[in-house]
């Protein structure tokens, strides 16, 4: 493996968030915040120092291979994690290392996992830099599952086949930049959009942008403790309801239907199975949370607010839904699981994927009554590779196998087995508030520093679709040269 | 589908539960129950009238296939659990009938679930007749595994290859007959060696047929509420505890052992695994609740019975679990999604798929980085054959599924989320008690219908390994033919 392109690129990663450290630079001197202005001068010096570095003393110019992309995306984005916590802890915001840490790779895992009690509290430029990491984060799962994740082995029609390096490819070829300018001009547009259409309702430019950062990267971090429900506005929660859904769909849907006016990307299956989940989790919990509100449409506009805001793992609440009947609740823990549409923003398993296993459990079955018949797989009227539906198996097993192991290492912590489940849940498909403690108006502030470390790895490994960290962690250099 | 020849098969397992039902009638002529003594006799004829209408009626000579072994399979359990219950409706003993149709097929599946609030009320012919039905269970469990699971794509070495029918062959071959004979040698000579040992520790005969029952199919039901933990025995505690491990062992095991003598056997993998997993549990546990305990050696006999009452499925309990601290009940949660050894009376998802998919996974994560390697998995020294994987794939699939939208219905229940997965793993894996009001000093019998229902498929859908349910679920005869 080549070190020494990785340690350049990996400089080239922390310039880019010294840089990124402006923005929040920009809001604290705007909002005369001087010793918040002091704490990101202070790390984006540090930050681009190291970064430079790191650039400078490995003049390598070897090429970018799968495994080192591996490294690299694994190790990019914990040392922006890393360097991104330093003004929360210098600037006392959040004093204690692995809270910020936690809070940090949080965002940049697009997460929305909080350990603030009193998020209030924070300067603007901090509540600027904690929300716009949920962004930059997006930026980077953007780039990351459309141009790593189909070396992955995930390569597949749901994903932008035209524009991804082909299966003989195992570089990074030049042709992933013009579909990273393709996503970026998407990803910036929408949340343009977005911005405009929240300061129509009323908010202001900042609060907008915290919301819109948050929205677009799926993250969840609001500047308010009662998140979106701060507003009390039916515009804000369906404008966010709808942005939350969209940012959650496959970016070649949006490709494929701004850019090219492809109206048969429509029939897309999993974007079809998306839209039954919404609408069918939204109605069974809107009958069963009625009660609790004073009319059918405010009963409608929490229910669809939450089931967008879970499903496409973002986190933002309009309600307290760690109240809701068991139903409600246990539904929204399985929308946890599912996650948002593969390609998008969104984290947890993705329906893409949930589709690929449901077809191959339906095989299965079929194969015992007629074992001599092979069928191949069809998604979207196109045959499915063995290999392909063999790495969802494989991605099943890792994700059950993490998810069981976090559980039994969170039981050595205070916690009930719901609030260890739900926060296993909710960090490990990037969503945010879990139940109990760790629920809507809770925080993650009080678990031990070992679930807050178990709880960060999950959340990269989530994020990162846990193969480039299993590949890190395999024994021996044999796998790594 | 040969239709005919289903019914005549399921005639002729009528009517061996109509004399079976002759065990529970010596029993209460013995202890003078003339209530429940009559209860049997009616239930006897009518069960025997049914079953020789239907044996008579259906003069068919046809083959059994594959496909009608599933089914007979499947609607023999279903069938044996609706007649079983009629004693415990009749007698006053269980009168909802519901609740009689859980507590029996609850036995039949070894699952040891009950709904009764007060065993010890029960005459003892009911007693006797609710344990014998976890013995006969694991009976069925036994021929079903060794002869019908082969043919569910499972065959491989971890069953008694020698024994059951090769691939080539679809039919039930009569050599199956020998393999069964063995296995209930072994089934036999176990279940002897144990009353024996029982009632070596002081216990009466009854009461330790009772618990060898539910030892030997690893099924749970006890007569006393407070289950084995009433005899305040450490000898009598080692003895199930160590008998209930060797129920979970893979029955071939046993064969080559003490028919074969062959030593070699001990390398099994799953076996190793399987034991690796009970030690390493009980120590934590042991070191977990340490101070719950007056002595080391109590702490110890806790944790292991309570690990090896789990692993296998067994269910029986000496100490109330549910208030132990969350790791254990963390653990011991775990363990029953585990279950014990393929081949075994045990339930749950097995050892031995376990390791096979860990090596699927394991594989999955290198052909990430050598993508040309295509490796075989090897188990025991042999190659495991692609659609061996493949179905245990399937299994995993259909496994989460099954335990997902079970767990939603349930959360249509009054009951916490805690009760609800621990209620929906316990059933389904055929362990019994479960956490909270359905812990080991609980009981089922305040869930709903509806709930009772699911959790009764789910015991029958985990006993015969979901494949035969899914088959007779598929749409469309054109998959019965």
């Amino acid at each position: 493996m080549n070190i020494r392109i990785i340690i350049r690129i990996a400089g080239i990663i922390l310039l880019c968030e010294a840089a990124l450290m402006a923005a929040p630079v920009i809001v604290g001197l705007i909002y005369h915040e001087p010793d918040s202005v002091i704490a990101f001068l202070i790390t984006m010096a540090v930050t681009a120092a190291v970064g430079l570095a790191m650039f400078f003393l490995n003049r390598s110019h070897g090429q970018v291979f799968q495994r080192e992309g591996f490294v690299i995306v694994t190790a990019g984005w914990l040392l922006i994690s890393i360097f991104g916590c330093v003004p929360f802890v210098i600037s006392g915001s959040i004093p204690n290392v692995v809270d910020a840490f936690f809070e940090t790779i949080s965002g940049f895992t697009t997460t929305g996992a909080s350990i603030l009690s009193d998020v209030e509290a924070l300067s603007n430029s901090m509540l600027f830099w904690r929300s716009f990491t949920h962004w930059v984060g997006g930026m980077g799962v953007l780039a990351f599952v459309m141009i790593l994740a189909p070396l992955l082995g995930t390569r597949n029609n749901y994903l932008l086949q035209a524009e991804t390096p082909g299966p003989e490819s195992d570089k990074l070829v030049p042709k992933a930049r013009s579909t990273v300018k393709i996503l970026y001009g998407i990803y910036f547009g929408m949340t343009l959009v977005l911005v405009l259409l929240l300061m129509a309702g009323g908010m202001s430019l900042f609060d907008s942008l915290i919301h819109s950062f948050g929205t677009a990267g799926t993250g969840g971090f609001s500047n308010y403790s009662d998140s979106v429900g701060h507003f009390r506005s039916g515009y804000i929660e369906m404008v966010i309801g709808v942005f939350m859904l969209l940012f959650g769909v496959n970016f070649k849907i949006h490709y494929f239907l701004l850019l090219k006016r492809k109206l048969s990307i429509l029939k897309n299956e999993e974007l079809i199975t998306y839209i039954f989940i919404t609408v069918f989790a939204t109605v069974t919990i809107m009958v069963s949370i009625f009660r609790m509100f004073p009319s059918g449409w405010e009963a409608f506009r929490a229910a669809f607010f939450q089931v967008s805001s879970i499903l496409t793992s973002t986190g933002f609440s309009t309600a307290n839904f760690d109240i809701w009947p068991q139903y409600p609740r246990t539904l929204l823990l399985v929308l946890m699981l599912i996650g948002a549409c593969a390609g998008s923003t969104g984290g947890g398993f993705k329906v893409a994927r949930l589709v690929l296993i449901a077809k191959a459990a339906k095989r299965g079955v079929n194969r015992l009554v007629h074992p001599k018949a092979i069928k191949a797989i069809r998604m979207d009227g196109k045959t499915v590779d063995e290999i392909v539906l063999s790495n969802a198996g494989v991605y099943l097993i890792l994700y059950i196998f993490i998810m069981v192991i976090s559980v039994v290492i969170l039981s050595l912590d205070n916690v009930t087995f719901e609030e260890n489940l739900s926060s296993v849940t909710a960090c490990f498909n990037n969503i945010g508030p879990a139940y109990g403690a760790m629920g809507p108006v809770g925080n993650y502030g009080g678990l031990s520093i070992l679930s807050k470390l178990v709880l960060s790895f999950d959340m990269l490994a989530g994020r990162l679709e846990i193969m480039p960290l299993m590949i890190l962690l395999l024994p021996g250099d044999r796998h790594l040269r």
